[in-house]
C-alpha cells in the first residue's frame, strides 16, 4: 500500500504516521463501495474520514505493532514472517473499531466535541439545521452517527479480514481480536449501567477500567500483535499481564486528572469528572474510606457528584475527596502496578530495544502529567 | 452444532428453524465471554437472546441456503463441499446483522415495539424507570440499545469467521459480505436523509429500495450462498438479478401495504405509511403523475404526509394517491419485477426442484397478501 514507506526500519516515534497513512489508503479503497449507492452516503462518509484521519494518537496499532515487533514478527521467530504492510494494516484496523467507540460513546454521553472538532452526532444536527429539515434535528444527528459508527465497525472487521495476513496468522489474531471487541462494549455497558444505578463500589469502577480501558487499550493489542508473530503462550502472557498493568494505571491516572488534573495541561475543565458525576475507582475509595471514619462525608460525596458546577463547589468536593486519602491511595496504586508492569518486561524473553520501548510507552501513558 | 439435524435433507420450510437452533448455539458459545466480563453484561445480552431467538421469519438466511444449494454446494458441484453446518453457521450469521439493523432502526425510528415486544431501547428504559436510577431513562435505554446492537454486529462477524468454511469458500463469500454491510448502511443513511430533506424523487426511493431492501434482503444473502459454493460468474448474475427485482418487489408490496392493506392482515394501523410520512416509491409516483395536471394535489399530499392523524384525514389522502393513479402503476411495476426475475430463474443453470424453491420463495415475497 504505501511504498514509500519501509515498515521494517520504521522507529516507534514513525508509527502514528504510517498507521494514519495506512487508514487513508483504506478509506480510500472503499470509495467506490460508498459511491455506488448515492451522493448523500458519499457525503457522509467523508465525514468519518475526517474523523479516523484528523486525530487520534495510534495508541491501540502501536502497541500492537510493538507487539508483534517484540515476538520477532519481522525476522519470523516463531512462524514464518508475515508482509510487514498486512500487519501494517491489520494493527491499523483497531483504530476503525475505536472511531466507532469514540463516535457511539459520544452519543451515549451527548458530548459536543471531540478531538477539538464537533461531534460527529452534532455534525449532522448541525447540518439538518442548517438545511431546515423536517424533523428533530438532534434526533437526525444521532441517527446519522449511529449508522456511521457502524460502518467503522464493519469496515474494522474488513479491513482485519482483507489485511493481507497469512490465513494462519489471521485465525492466531481473530482469538483476541474476538475477545477484545466483546470485552469493550460489556465494559462499557457496565459503565453506563453503573452510572445510571449510582453503584460506586471500587471493584465495579476496577473491572470498568480492566474491560473498558486496559483490556481494549493496551492488553488485547499486544496479543494481537505477539497471536500474528506467533508468540509463545509464556510470551503471550507477560505481554498480557503488562497490558492490564499498564491500562488499569493508565486510567486510574486519567482519574486523577480528571479530578486534580490542570485545565492547561488536560485541556479539560478542572474537576469535569466531578461536574460529569463519575464513578470512578478514586471516587469509590474516597466513599469507601469515609464510610466507618465520617459516613457524612460519603453521602456528601455520594449526594454531590454529578450535581456540583460552581468552582467553589467543585474545590470543595475536590479537597474532600484528596482529604480522604483517596488520591494518595490511588497514586500508590499506580506505583505498584508500573512497577510489576516493567518488571514483567524486565523478566519476558524480549529483545532489549522492544523491552525499552515498551517501558517507555508504559512510563508514558501513566505519568503524572501527559 | 445440531447433531439431531440432518442437514442435507433438509425441506426449505423447516431452514427457519434450523438457523434459529444454530444462533441458538452460537449466542450459547459465547456465554463465557460475556458473563467473564459480569453479570449485568450478561443479563442485557439476555435481552440480545430473546430479540434473536424470538421471532423473524430468517428470510435473509434462508434465500442464502437456497442460493448454496442451487450452485450445487451440497454436492460439490462448482468446488468442494463444505460442511453442511459451517455453511448453515455462515447464513445465520445474517440474522445478528439482521439483529442490529432492526435495534439501531428501531431507535432511529423512535418505535415501540418489534416482533410484538417492546423494543430494544424501550426495554432497557423501562428498566431504567422500574428501579428509579439516576439520569434520563429514555436516553439510558438508547445508549443501551446502541451498545447491545454493536455486539450483534460484532458477533455477526465472529459467527461468519469461525463458521468453519473452508477459507477459500470464506474468501468468496467475504466479497458480497463486506458489499452487503456497506450497502444497507448506505440504503439506511439515504432513508434518513430522504424523509428529513422530504426528498420525494421516484430516483431516491427506488435507490433506497435497492440498497435497504433489495440487495440487503435477497441479491446479497443468494450472492453469499453463491459465493460459499463456488458458483459460476452466470449463475451468481441470474441470482442477483432474480434478487434484486424480488427484493425491490417486495419493498413495493411493503409500500402499497402501507398504505392500501388492511390492518387485520398487516398487523399495523390502516395507512401507517401515510401518519408517519414515508416517502416511497408510492408516493413519489404519485406526486409525479400530478405535477402537471393538478398541481395543487401534488402540494397537498407532501404537505399532508406526515402531518395526518384522523382516520378520516387519511382516508382522504389514501383516495388522492388512488385516484392519481400511482397504485396501479406500483402495482404494474411489481408485475413486471416478478415476470422478469422468474424468467431470470427459469434461464439459469438449476436444478428443477431449486427453481421452484426460488420460484415459491419469491411469490411468498410479493403477493397480495402475505
Amino acid at each position: 500500500m504505501s511504498e514509500e514507506l519501509d515498515l521494517a526500519a520504521l522507529q516507534p516515534r514513525e508509527v502514528p504516521a504510517a498507521v494514519t497513512k495506512t487508514l487513508e489508503n483504506y478509506l480510500k479503497s472503499r470509495g467506490d463501495d460508498v459511491a455506488s449507492v448515492d451522493a448523500v452516503y458519499t457525503e457522509a462518509i467523508d465525514s468519518l474520514h475526517s474523523f479516523v484521519l484528523n486525530g487520534g494518537k495510534r495508541v491501540r496499532p502501536a502497541f500492537a505493532w510493538q507487539g508483534w515487533l517484540g515476538a520477532g514478527g519481522l525476522e519470523g521467530r516463531f512462524s514464518p514472517a508475515e508482509d510487514s504492510q498486512a500487519v501494517m494494516n491489520a494493527v491499523s484496523a483497531l483504530e476503525l473499531i475505536q472511531a466507532c467507540a469514540l463516535i457511539h460513546d459520544d452519543i451515549i454521553d451527548d458530548a459536543d466535541t471531540r478531538r477539538g472538532a464537533p461531534t460527529i452526532h452534532k455534525v449532522f444536527e448541525a447540518k439538518h439545521e442548517a438545511n431546515s429539515w423536517n424533523g428533530a434535528a438532534d434526533r437526525f444527528g444521532i441517527s446519522a452517527a449511529i449508522l456511521i459508527g457502524d460502518v467503522a465497525l464493519t469496515w474494522a472487521d474488513d479491513m482485519m479480514h482483507s489485511s493481507g495476513l497469512s490465513s494462519e496468522a489471521l485465525t492466531r489474531a481473530l482469538v483476541p481480536w474476538r475477545a477484545m471487541r466483546t470485552e469493550v462494549l460489556g465494559g462499557q455497558l457496565l459503565d453506563i449501567t453503573a452510572e445510571a444505578s449510582r453503584d460506586s463500589r471500587v471493584e465495579t469502577a476496577e473491572k470498568i477500567n480492566l474491560f473498558k480501558t486496559a483490556a481494549y487499550t493496551i492488553e488485547r493489542p499486544l496479543h494481537i500483535g505477539a497471536a500474528i508473530a506467533g508468540a509463545p503462550a509464556e510470551l503471550v502472557e507477560a505481554y498480557r499481564s503488562f497490558g492490564r498493568d499498564i491500562g488499569v494505571a493508565f486510567q486510574l491516572r486519567d482519574d486523577q486528572l480528571g479530578v486534580f488534573g490542570d485545565p492547561e495541561v488536560t485541556g479539560k475543565p478542572a474537576g469535569d469528572d466531578l461536574r460529569e458525576g463519575k464513578r470512578t475507582v478514586l471516587v469509590g475509595q474516597a466513599l469507601s474510606l469515609y464510610l466507618d471514619s465520617a459516613p457524612e462525608k460519603a453521602r456528601f460525596i455520594d449526594e454531590r457528584l454529578g450535581a456540583v458546577s460552581s468552582a467553589a463547589d467543585i474545590d470543595e468536593l475536590r479537597n474532600l475527596i484528596a482529604d480522604s486519602g483517596a488520591a494518595d491511595a490511588v497514586e500508590r496504586e499506580i506505583d505498584r502496578l508500573t512497577s510489576r508492569a516493567f518488571s514483567t518486561i524486565e523478566n519476558a524473553d524480549l529483545p532489549a530495544t522492544s523491552r525499552e520501548n515498551l517501558i517507555a510507552m508504559g512510563v508514558r501513558a501513566t505519568a503524572r502529567q501527559h
